[in-house]
């Protein structure tokens, strides 16, 4: 039995749930604050992070999202990932590092600190200036995912993959937060509103951090 | 041909030379201080970071280190580095990230910054605290490292891997600048003596940074 440890919030735990949501795999969701730092979860990961996907039958943990996604990717055929050539292969991760690095630093996670931790474990207003800093960077990050719709049928290239999954994931934290603008930005907004219709995302779309509600809207398929 | 833009002192940078080093592939290095954020890198690579890896006859580029060690273990068959089945893979990317990502937030990050960046850019001595944090915890990780070398023949398991690349190109920046303490780490220190006398290694040892000169044993093969 797969168990993934997880946060609603945390995109890199949403990345891993819409890939296994693609190709059809059953787990269990294992709640993980990060903010507790649980003994539990340092001793399934040497990092003290999330996601870590654990099959309890073998006792396998398998840490870092990408060392999961690309595990996943190996040893299930459906809904491949990452298809095509080396090249489109080193385009696509090339993207997921944007994505979960660049995109995470200038955006989810400043939004994260402002608008979560700040709230929920120091009970202190978000520092508005960081906020405008976040949202800024963001229409930077959504500037070149236009570019790239402009240039290809998917973020990587002709195919669905890991890389749309990567900055979905991000987007809709940042967009859950309230530091996502659509204005100026068509070719991205339908984009996102095609892959956030897919029925791997759906569960993400249907959770409420507690204390913290996501604008309007943020599950609408449409919106 | 190949050319890999790069810096001397940059972890990530070092994993890709010492991985193509072992696969004996031949290419050009071209140098970017981090710090002149050059045009010509930008355009490179959307993210301005490096390593980038640029095939200057087929127009093929690459960015980000993992994207990069992943397209070179498909390419190239002679010494495999991310070698087993699905969960030693899984095990041996988990450690890549641990060492790319805390390693280097803990340790690398915090004495590039205060001797590095501070010394050529700022003309400011560096800030003793965050040395000594970076030191502590570096010893954290050596740690982690000698209870890993204890338990197995390598980092990522049986076999020589990006894990042991990943670890040594972090380890090596920070013992350039003087951050990697020995004592109490026989384990780390006998493997990292390994690592260190391949003949891949060999010419990142012999560079020096223009007013920064590394302590006496970082390039001593038993040192
Ligand atoms: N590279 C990791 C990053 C994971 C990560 O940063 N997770 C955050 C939550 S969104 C976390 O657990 N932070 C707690 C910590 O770093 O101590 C991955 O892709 O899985
Ligand atoms: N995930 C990237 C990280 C690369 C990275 O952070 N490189 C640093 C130099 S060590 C850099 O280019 N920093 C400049 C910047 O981030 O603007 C990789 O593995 O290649």
């Amino acid at each position: 039995m797969w168990q993934l440890h997880q946060f609603p919030l945390c995109p890199f735990s949403r990345k891993v749930r819409i890939v296994m949501g693609e190709k059809n795999l059953a787990y269990e969701l294992v709640r993980e604050n990060p903010w507790d730092k649980r003994d539990e979860l340092w001793q399934l990961n040497h990092a003290g992070r999330i996601p870590v996907l654990h099959d309890t039958t073998r006792g396998t943990t398998i840490a870092d999202s990408r060392a999961i996604c690309e595990f996943l990717e190996e040893m299930v055929d459906r809904a491949p990932m990452l298809s095509g050539n080396s090249a489109t292969r080193a385009e696509i991760r090339r993207l997921v590092a944007l994505f979960d690095e660049n995109f995470f630093q200038d955006v989810t996670a400043p939004l994260l600190e402002e608008k979560l931790a700040k709230r929920l474990m120091l009970r202190q207003p978000p520092d508005s200036r960081a906020l405008r800093e976040a949202m800024k960077s963001a229409h930077g990050h959504l500037d070149y995912i236009d570019w790239l719709v402009d240039t290809r049928a998917w973020l990587g290239g002709s195919m669905l993959s890991l890389a749309d999954m990567a900055a979905a994931a991000q987007i809709s934290v940042a967009d859950y937060l309230g530091g996502i603008d659509w204005a100026g930005h068509e070719q991205a907004r339908t984009w996102y509103a095609v892959v956030k219709s897919r029925p791997s995302f759906r569960p993400l779309l249907t959770e409420k951090i507690e204390g913290i509600p996501p604008p309007a809207h943020y599950a609408m398929v449409d919106g």
